[in-house]
């Protein structure tokens, strides 16, 4: 005999997940990822991409299968940089299709942008949690564009900030990230000249720059500082000094990644550091195999790339929401 | 000012895909593919896999981009064996999100299944356009699956077939498959005892099973029999006898996936032929670049591995064919 089942596709839009996606959630979802990632309960597919050359664009495929929940997700993404001039569409889209591992079953189909937005940011404030001081307060961001919002809006969910300084490389986009940060955030915003000025009294440090060179060097840093670096998430790119890798904690997502595609490769390549230094993955804190922030002086390190399985976790509960709220469409795809 | 685009996505059911697909359609839109494929206007990036042992699964995720028409295509295509009996499901389930290469706007999302069946029946059956006697009418097949059953609908089209004879490792699947095809098909179907006496008096034979090894020795193959290799697509599978590569005409998809997953694979380990020996890939005999049969005498092997731009191409003429007829249901996806 054989077990009937539910053959039913949920379709979601990004208006769909936008009435079910909270920091609160994605944040959640994203210790769990890291947790079933660092227990070994996840398979991660090799990322692969596509370079459309004559738009400027690119499409990156991130699939996974977690074993735990028994759910396969592949992630669509593509990043179009002229599309809100060109076509007054976002620059960042995306598409999750989450299959029963049971049976390949398509479960959901999700527009993916915001879950992308969301988990990354998530995935910086869960690192602050665990290794910045927690009286944290005062926060510098380098970079103005999505990161650089979802990053702060991700901290304000765990710490009490006072002040956020903000730089980038095109001054009137600061001053427009300033203004919309204001109305979503109760911090104080600020900008910064130079990334020296804009990181030297901080004690949280974020970075969502597309930078191949480092901004920030090493002495500039003081101690007791945690760094969460998201902007270099691809061969070549670089946002601080490597020589910053050197006698500070360093936290990675995942080591087999950051070690390729993240702000390490620099400081691996270099030989600052080798694998072995590096303290943990984040997931192995999460659960308490590793402790986090030891002392108040020491500098800590979060090198983020972004896994399939944040986006496989975060997914899962957006669907079991849409399932209780009915939200979305659902329909016999197969 | 930006332009004005459709952003909406249109969801293609396995209903309504069904309603559109023909076996014409899916040949001319395959032979598109394999040219496009040969000018160098395709990009592939690598196939990746999910094994997912607990259920005896796996996932196969490929992709490309169309230059020439701007599209970008990724299948989610997954194999659960034991679907059948356990869910009362097909084991093969398949997803394509097919994007505007100019922007990355989801343009579809397609239940393919069906797509990649009628697909791979396309290739093999126009290989034979191209390379089997212009008078075949006996044709053998070795397995009694999907493909056994596809490549028969597709080769219908384009040969006038007498007798298809039939070989199975389970002769009452054998049988099965006789009846269900005498329904469609108007040809005579036979089985057969051994895969020799199957394939002896053949004009053209295909291969679709499952094997790891060589169902059919070299000297059991007439001359001017035209041999088409489809089960073989991964690392160590084989279905023929590696031998029959030398002083064969050898044409594949892909020299590149061949090579590497093909039927070929074995030749080559076993330096029966080096990659230069392969004549060509059919799109260059499809584009008229080299010639197909040149004798009634020769033997000529066709080894498929499945291109993501045969799955684009058949992907666009759908979706092309839907929005004509109105079929599937559009929504504000992004």
């Amino acid at each position: 005999m054989s077990k009937k089942i539910d053959c039913t596709t949920r379709i979601l839009t990004n208006t769909d997940v936008s009435k079910i996606l909270t920091f609160d959630l994605v944040i959640k979802a994203v210790e769990e990822a890291f947790k079933l990632y660092s227990m070994n309960k996840v398979q991660l597919a090799p990322v692969v991409s596509l370079e459309i050359k004559n738009a400027d664009g690119e499409v990156d495929i991130k699939s996974g299968y977690d074993q735990e929940n028994e759910l396969i997700g592949t992630k669509i993404a593509s990043g179009y940089w002229h599309n809100p001039k060109n076509y007054s569409l976002p620059s960042s889209l995306a598409t999750i299709v989450l299959q029963s591992g049971q049976n390949g079953v398509p479960l959901a189909i999700i527009e993916a942008s915001a879950i992308t937005n969301m988990r990354t940011g998530a995935a910086g404030a869960i690192s602050a949690k665990y290794l910045a001081r927690s009286d944290s307060k005062k926060i510098a961001v380098l970079g103005t564009g999505t990161q650089a919002m979802m990053q702060i809006l991700a901290l304000e969910e765990i710490f009490d900030m006072e002040v956020v300084k903000v730089w980038g490389r095109n001054p009137e986009r600061a001053s427009e990230y300033i203004n919309t940060m204001k109305l979503k955030s109760t911090a104080t915003f600020m900008k910064s000249e130079t990334p020296k000025s804009c990181i030297e009294d901080a004690d949280i440090i974020i970075t969502t720059t597309g930078s191949k060179v480092p901004l920030i060097q090493k002495d500039w840093v003081r101690a007791g500082t945690h760094i969460i670096c998201i902007g270099a998430d691809m061969e070549g790119k670089q946002e601080i000094d490597e020589q910053l890798f050197e006698d500070t904690k360093v936290v990675v997502d995942s080591l087999a990644q950051c070690s390729k595609r993240g702000e390490l490769q620099h400081a691996i390549q270099k030989q600052v550091i080798v694998d072995i230094d590096v303290y943990a993955e984040l997931g192995e804190i999460i659960l308490g195999n590793k402790v986090g922030r030891e002392s108040l002086s020491e500098i800590t390190i979060f090198d983020a790339t972004g896994l399939s399985i944040q986006d496989i976790s975060v997914a899962k509960e957006v669907l079991k929401s849409a399932y209780k709220q009915n939200i979305g469409f659902c329909l016999p795809f197969i």
